[in-house]
């Protein structure tokens, strides 16, 4: 009854080997020593939003379910490991009839995410919950990175377009095909990617590179080429030779002597060198007074969060934005640091058993047992208040009074009153079937935008944004605490 | 005849349209415009080598065989180009029937590669040497960057072994694999992903996560239990609770108690987390006093090149480094800037028509024409003097004497000899043709180290390295000088 809202299925590749080798040498120790159907409870969440900004966005639960929906060991896979000499082939045998039997959940893609919460909770044998792991980290931590970052750039764009140029640049054709997806959900336009609208309808978009120019005996020829054959959507690289003494003028010669005459109008120019600040005034105010108002300009090369920011600034006239390899490797920080770790084990009555993994740094200590994440919103204008992680038999009441405290500093107390109080985490699978219907690419898009239009605006800023809190329910607290004191004192 | 290294194919997957779309708009143009035939050179080569290092590495060319070998247009694709509305129903049949028909010529794996000399050239009808653009760069980009990185930190640690632990931390899928694939050429030891190993052979290796540790009753048990299903290569994770007060005690009792009356000793403990200078060298003594002086120590934990060089000159006691994210991102510099430019095209008489791109930056100009690059051996111990571009018809013979000089300062000037020139670019296609064999990776592997062990040593330095020239002829200087001017006074 679940179909797919994408085309790109992961069946055509088998991605199931794309494993850290320790997950099968635990999984074979786990089933080696009894511990094949003790259910375990993982935790995949991340410690620092990338370039210090407000927020990350969740991306890439769609691909999570696809790798789990053709998750086999093929015959290739099996004899590959029984070449190992390190399994079990009992073992063996498992894996060669494996059928995923985990409980999933998972925040929807395009949700804002912050440092600490689970962003997907798996449950289920331990050897499945762990086996999963890299496929799980890779997807969500490249996908949220790159939609994180892009609506840093977005939102430096003010409302004007961002096409996403980056894929030559990309680390890799996946991350050039789901670095589209993620930027679009994040709110780039569209995509010089046409993979992309092949297989997820990300608009498509591109006109010529220098070579076009470069390719016929004079700019102007090659000018009046492109204008013949795409009279309707005719957009011109203006900087091959000399922008404003060449480039311009004979685009405007086009607009006038080529393109009118066939009843169409000059779309664009595209400027992707020199200084595109001052040039795109220059630019303007030639093509206002050739009348061409309506043509936009375009600019690329080598642009970021800053630059656009910078650019726009200097009151740069600008349409449209190209942003390539500073967007589709997030090059300012290029790793989203997603982890994923057992925060519980169930006993054989079904008790659970928290676990925790402490360390001299308290920030990287885990946080223990089966949780939920709660986002309150505010009653009237829906912006969100707190997360709070709670354990699974809490329930946060809507309208309060509740107390919410900084985890780090329990002095620092507020009790919320008039919010809504919403669970975050969803269920994707019940004992491996799945129970979710991923939204199509579009309404992600949408939902995100509203998303991030709802955060306050001082989360929004690049620099220095205002810090959400994500509070510990006073149990869970004294239950971490106290698993720390025993331990230390052991 | 000739059949490839690798198991890993590009057919299960149809990469076509990951294309830029202006690559399908300009061919479509070309078409229409009766330039369907015109042969076209590019050139492919990179700017800046990244986090300042003395030289890049060259990767991806098995990829881009694969890539050429596969590259069909399928149904969807043409189904999908015929909804947009913007192609000609006459090029929408060539591309049915689409068959690659360029030459190809690439510098080989493993080949240490400079700013501004062509790495790979191609050359063939221009709709189809300009389509490949998008496909070449971000294989070339991709793995070439993880290369160059990956090399930087096996340098700094000495001949200690570095195992490639990034997956999870990846830019997609096809960054985890064909970073491992990188990684190893340019001297990784291993990798954790197990997908490398099945399909490229690499060593893949990995025994346990924390969550092992935590999922047994005590840490004491979790390594009874392992040290009892792997007894041959046991290497155990010690940080989980306390390094130095549980961690290595209980493994040093695991050692003796369980591992020796089977008659095998404790391979490893790894440490992934504190002052692992600190601790790395109370853990050697503890293991030495307890007679394990052959247990090898691995550390783990956010490394690079500066923090390996850094542990070790504070004389950490180290014998292995597992290295993430800031490898297999390149974090430090996550792009390699490769650009594919048109250089020349042929007119309908065969003659060479230069063709330049220019630039108010004198090293965004390009350099125009069919070129050769030269390396320089000295003929004693064969570390390279200095590359040298030249036209096709110009030879450098070996022994010289031959004038080289910094196009950048044509003053600067060096009369060579006693040397052999080699010709860096081989053939890998004619007219469409494979005619080149990749070797396997583990020949790749080991060229690439011979290759970086005969740089000069002032080349190999993390910091401010000795800078390499790459000249260009007298006759391929004044070409572009002279057209240069040409433009500019136009």
């Amino acid at each position: 009854m679940i179909s797919f809202s994408s085309k790109d299925k992961f069946d055509s590749r088998n991605l199931t080997m794309l494993c850290d080798f320790y997950e099968l040498t635990m999984a074979n120790g786990y089933f080696k020593n009894g511990m094949k159907d003790t259910i375990a409870v993982f935790d995949l969440f991340f410690r620092r939003i990338p370039d210090g900004g407000g927020f990350a966005l969740f991306c890439g639960l769609e691909q999570i379910i696809q790798y789990l929906e053709n998750l086999k060991f093929s015959d290739e896979d099996i004899s590959y490991l029984k070449k190992r000499k390190l399994f079990d082939p009992q073992f063996l045998d498992y894996l060669r009839t494996f059928r995923f039997e985990c409980d999933v959940w998972s925040m929807t893609e395009g949700t804002p995410i912050f440092p600490g919460e689970p962003i997907v909770r798996v449950r289920g044998p331990i050897i499945q919950a762990q086996f999963i792991e890299t496929m799980l980290l890779v997807t969500i931590n490249h996908q949220s990175l790159i939609a994180t970052k892009t609506n840093r750039i977005v939102r430096a764009a003010k409302g004007r377009s961002v096409f996403e140029f980056g894929s030559r640049r990309a680390q890799g054709y996946d991350a050039a095909n789901y670095g589209a997806r993620a930027a679009y959900i994040a709110g780039a336009a569209s995509s010089a990617n046409t993979w992309s609208d092949v297989h997820f309808g990300i608009p498509a978009s591109g006109t010529m590179a220098h070579s076009w120019v470069q390719s016929f005996d004079t700019e102007l020829d090659s000018f009046i080429a492109y204008a013949k054959t795409y009279p309707n959507d005719c957009t011109l690289l203006v900087d091959t030779y000399n922008t404003l003494k060449t480039g311009v003028p004979n685009a405007i010669k086009v607009a006038h002597e080529v393109l009118e005459p066939m009843g169409h109008r000059l779309q664009g120019v595209r400027l992707d060198s020199g200084d595109v600040a001052y040039l795109s005034k220059k630019v303007r105010k030639m093509l206002d007074d050739a009348g061409l108002d309506d043509c936009k300009i375009v600019i690329s090369n080598s642009l970021d969060e800053f630059l656009i920011r910078s650019i726009l600034s200097q009151g740069a006239q600008v349409n449209a934005f190209g942003v390539g390899e500073n967007l589709i490797t997030a090059r300012s920080e290029a790793v989203f640091g997603g982890v994923y770790k057992l925060v519980a084990t169930y006993d054989l009555d079904g008790n659970v058993i928290p676990k925790i993994k402490i360390s001299d740094n308290f920030e990287k200590i885990t946080t223990p047992s089966f949780k939920e994440v709660w986002r309150l919103f505010e009653k009237d204008d829906h912006h969100p208040l707190a997360d709070v992680i709670t354990l699974e038999h809490e329930v946060i009441p809507d309208d309060g009074p509740y107390e919410i405290f900084d985890p780090l500093d329990t002095t620092k107390r507020k009790v919320v009153t008039h919010y809504i109080a919403k669970k975050m985490l969803v269920p994707i699978y019940e004992k491996g079937t799945l129970v979710y219907q991923s939204p199509n690419l579009h309404q992600i898009r949408k939902e995100c935008h509203k998303n991030v239009s709802e955060l306050w605006e001082e989360m929004l800023r690049l620099d220095n944004p205002h810090q959400y809190y994500v509070d510990l329910s006073q149990e869970l607290w004294d239950l971490k605490t106290n698993m720390l004191k025993e331990l230390r004192t052991k």
